[in-house]
C-alpha cells in the first residue's frame, strides 16, 4: 500500500538528516500535497532507499548530476547538506564538483562551490562538520 | 611542465583501463591533436588523478552526471567502462543509473540503462565482469 | 509586411492577458527594440496565433517545456499566469508540472510548483481565479 | 501494495496504447527489471493515470517537454504515438512541435518534426491516423 | 509581407552555402510545409540577415553554442559546413570548439569535433577548402 | 611546469580586463583553492591564451555558449563584460544575443540580453564603452 511506502520515505529522509527537505515539502504541501507526498514516495521511498548501492555513493551521484545539469541550486544544496549527512567529507565534495568542469564545463562547477561554501557556513554555525 | 601533466594523465587512464578513451584520441589526434592532448592533461592529468577521493567515487559522479546530461552517449558507455574496471559492480552501475530517474527524468535514465546494457554485452564477450 | 505581424502579435498577446510579458517587453524596449519587436513578432504574431492548436492546449505545452529546462523561471511564470487567463484551472498547471517530474525530475517539477505557487498568491490578491 | 501500482500502470499503457513503450520495457527486463517495473509504477502507475487533466492534453505536455529537452529521440518517438493514439492530431502534434521553436530553439523543433514524420510514415504503414 | 522575408531568407541561405540546409528543408516541406517556411523567414530572414554583425562571427556563435547545447549533431554540421562557406578557417573552427570544453565541458567538445570531422571529410571529398 | 600555465592564465585575464573574474576567484580561493588555481590554469592558461582564433572571435564564442545554455548568469554577465573589454561593441552582443533566439529559443535570449543591460549599466557608471 501507498501508505508503506510514504513511511518508508519518511525514514530514509530521517536516515540522511534531510531536514531542509522536509522544511521544502511542508512549503508546498498547503499547495501541492500531491507533489509533496510524490517526493517522499518515489525518490526515498522507492529509489533512494533501495539496497544496492551505499547512502554515501548515492549523494556522491546526486551532488555530481545536479552540479552538472546546474539549474537546481535549491535542490543541490539541500543533497550536499544530505551528502555530509550520511558521511561524505567536505573535500570530498569538492572533488566531486570540481570534477564536474571536465564533465560539465567550469561554470557549473563554480557555481556547484558557491553552493557548497554556503552549506559548508550554513554548518559551521551549526557545528557541523 | 605540460610533459609532466600528459605523462601523469596517461598513466591515470592506464590505471583504469581507459582503453576507450584511448581508441577515441587516437581517432581525434589526426585531427586536433591540441584537444588530443588537452583531454589527456586536464580530465586525467589535472582533476581525476587528484587525491581526495577515490576512483570508484568518481567514476560514479562521472556516470551520474553523463546519465543526467543526456547528451554524451559514447562518453558515458567510456565511463560505465572505466567504472567497472575500478570497482564499481554491475549492480551499482545500474542503481545510480536507477537514481538518475529521480533527478533528470525516466528517459535520461532509461537511454543509461541502454549504455550500460551496450557495454555489459562487450564484456561478456571479453569475459570482464 | 512586418507591421501585420506585429500588430497580430500584440493582438494575440492581448487575448492570453499577456500583462506580464508587456511588462518585460516595455522593460526591454530601451535596450533592445530590435529583441522586443521580434518577441511579438515571431512567438505571437507568427507561432501561437496560429489555427490547428487551442490556446489552452498551447499554454499547456510551454508551460510543460519551461517547466522542464528550467532555466527561465520568469517566463515559466508568466506562462502560468497566461495558462490560467486562456482558460487552464490551477489544478491542470499542477498536474502538468507533476508530470514533469516523469520526464525531466523532481527538482524541475518542485521548482516548477514553487513559480505555479507565486503565481497563484498574486491572482489571489488580484481576485483572480 | 505496490502489486496494485503496477497494474494500474499496466492497464494505463494500455488505455495509451503503448506498445511501443511495453516493447521498450520488455527489452529492458532482463537487464534491470527494477527499472522497468519502476517505469510502470511511477510515471503510469502514480502519475498519468491521475484525475485533474485529460491523456490528450497530458501527452501535449510530454511531447512539448521531450522535443523542447531534444535528448530523448525513442521517448519523444513513442510519446507522439501515444498521443495520436489518444486523440491528438497530426497537425496537434505538428503544432506542439512548431511552437517550441519558439521556446527551445529551430533545432529542437526540427529534431521534434523528425521524430513525428518517422511515426507518421509508420503509422501509415498500419493504417493508423 | 511574409513573402518578402522568405526571399530575404532564401537569399541569405544562398549567401551561406546553406546547401545542406536547403536539403533538409526540401526533406521536411511534405511533412510540414509550415515549419519549414518558417526556418528560412525568422533564423535567416529575420535574424541572421540584420546587419550590425559580420557573417563570420555569427556562425562563430552558432557553431559555439551549438556545441555546448550538443543535443543537435545535424544542425551543427550544417552551421560547420556555413562557417566555412562564409569564411571561417578549420583552425578557427577547430579553437571555437576546443574552447567549448571549458565552459559546456569535454564531451561536448569532443562530439563537436567529431561533428567537424565529418565535415571535413566531405569537404576534402568536394575539394573544398 | 604548472607555475607557468598559472602565470599564463593571470596573464591572459589581464588583457581581458578579468576583474570581475578575478573578483570572483578571491572569493573562491578561501573554500576551494585547487578549483580557482585550475580556473586561471586550464581556462586561461591552456585554452583563450591560444593562438589560432582572435579574443574578439572567442568572447563572441562564450557569450553564444552561455546565453544558450541558460544556466550560468553571474559567468555570463563575467564574460559579456571582458566582450566589450576586448573589442566587441555592445550592439554586436546584443545582435549574439538575439541570434541565440533562433538556436536556444526566446527565453535563453531574454535573460541573455537582461544580463547585457547590467553589464551595460555597470559600464555606464564607470564611464566605459
Amino acid at each position: 500500500m501507498t501508505e508503506e511506502r510514504y513511511k518508508r520515505g519518511k525514514a530514509q529522509l530521517g536516515k540522511m538528516g534531510g531536514g531542509s527537505v522536509d522544511a521544502m515539502l511542508d512549503n508546498l504541501r498547503d499547495l501541492s500535497p500531491e507533489l509533496a507526498r510524490l517526493t517522499v514516495e518515489f525518490p526515498y521511498g522507492d529509489v533512494v532507499s533501495r539496497p544496492g548501492l551505499d547512502l554515501r555513493s548515492r549523494q556522491i551521484a546526486t551532488v555530481a548530476a545536479l552540479t552538472a545539469l546546474g539549474n537546481a541550486p535549491v535542490q543541490l544544496r539541500a543533497h550536499i547538506d544530505m551528502a555530509l549527512n550520511v558521511g561524505c567529507t567536505r573535500d570530498e565534495i569538492g572533488e566531486v564538483i570540481i570534477q564536474m568542469a571536465v564533465y560539465a564545463g567550469f561554470p557549473a562547477a563554480l557555481n556547484g562551490m558557491a553552493a557548497a561554501k554556503e552549506i559548508f557556513r550554513i554548518r559551521d554555525e551549526k557545528g557541523l562538520k
